[in-house]
């Protein structure tokens, strides 16, 4: 400290933090001129932390993502072979998701509604995940995996097969019937089985009648 | 028509019909009281036809199923190949949600809202699919599937790994990123890799520090 005045980073993280306690007292959304009169503190200091109403959501999502980016970033720097790298890379944003979860059930369905919302402010942490997958999409090609796919059609199918993982909200509604254990098989499977030939499931004339 | 009254059966049809379009006009559940009142019934009739204020919700969410069960039935009873066959089983309800869904997206959005609220009135059809589920399954194994897996463990993952093609309200945020094409390779995924052999991917120690 200078003595200038409040660190203008600390200032802004209790600020956050002061905003999802709200969240999670109230259910729903918080705008600037509440936190500043829920939280006591000077309307002029939370629109200099946050010049736009925007500013404040996206610091909210930001925090709550920065978790999962340290993990996908951890897992990425490892020298892992493919298939361990996959698992770690869900398995590791799995279980953070299910402890925030259990710690909060009803916070953790205002954060999915808020999300889900507000999809916009949360669609490049999304893309982030993408990007990262498609790294490892790469790495496994590499060493043979998902053979004849182009990368976005792996990155699709992926993202699909180990949906109920990535998708927050699914823990209100599965939480016991996912598991480390059960993505291991999944993330397993898609290296053994995943990968342009057709085999025929879908068949010649796709649906048909019986 | 024996001229003795109004047929009981097409009676229930038309007030089933009556409260969903109550339904989707306004956005919530519609009770015996609303359905009599807004659908200028006698009130006594409603409540001849549905003696609980459940009944009315069930024969809604009966209604709903009934094309699901009717495709299941068939694709069990045909004699096409169990990689096939699952295929259909999925698929043939998938595009049923999503011409449902694309007639009247914010109509299937209530009813996916409904149907979350009120789960232990849907609970029924979800465990009806899983017992036909289970036949595909064991007959998949008679001829080499999902080796060594118990037909709970192998369920479970099927479920999962299809989960954005089962759960209806995925249609109202991935809608054009599914497609018959993509579950026909997921389904090709899970007849090639899907066993209880461990690959791997999970490693031995589960989670560990990178």
């Amino acid at each position: 400290m200078t003595g200038a005045g409040p660190d203008p980073a600390s200032e802004k993280v209790r600020l956050v933090r002061a905003a999802m306690r709200m969240i999670e007292q109230t259910g729903h959304d918080v705008t600037r001129a509440a936190l500043a009169s829920g939280g006591g503190f000077p309307r002029a200091r939370v629109e200099a932390i946050f010049p736009e109403e925007t500013d404040l959501f996206d610091a909210i999502v930001e925090n709550w993502f920065v978790g999962h980016i340290a993990i996908m970033e951890e897992v990425l720097a490892t020298d892992l072979p493919p298939n361990r790298k996959m698992f770690e890379f869900f398995a590791r944003r799995f279980v953070l998701q299910r402890e925030r979860f259990r710690a909060d059930p009803a916070a953790f369905r205002v954060y999915c509604e808020l999300g889900s919302v507000h999809f916009e402010r949360v669609r490049s942490y999304v893309d982030l995940a993408d990007h990262y997958l498609c790294e490892l999409i790469a790495q496994a090609q590499a060493e043979g995996a998902f053979e004849g796919l182009a990368i976005d059609e792996a990155l699709s199918l992926i993202n699909q097969m180990v949906h109920p993982y990535i998708f927050a909200e699914a823990l209100t509604y599965l939480d016991h019937r996912l598991s480390e254990e059960k993505l291991g098989r999944i993330v397993d499977t898609l290296f053994a089985g995943l990968c342009a030939a057709d085999r025929g499931a879908r068949g010649v004339k796709g649906l048909r009648a019986a």
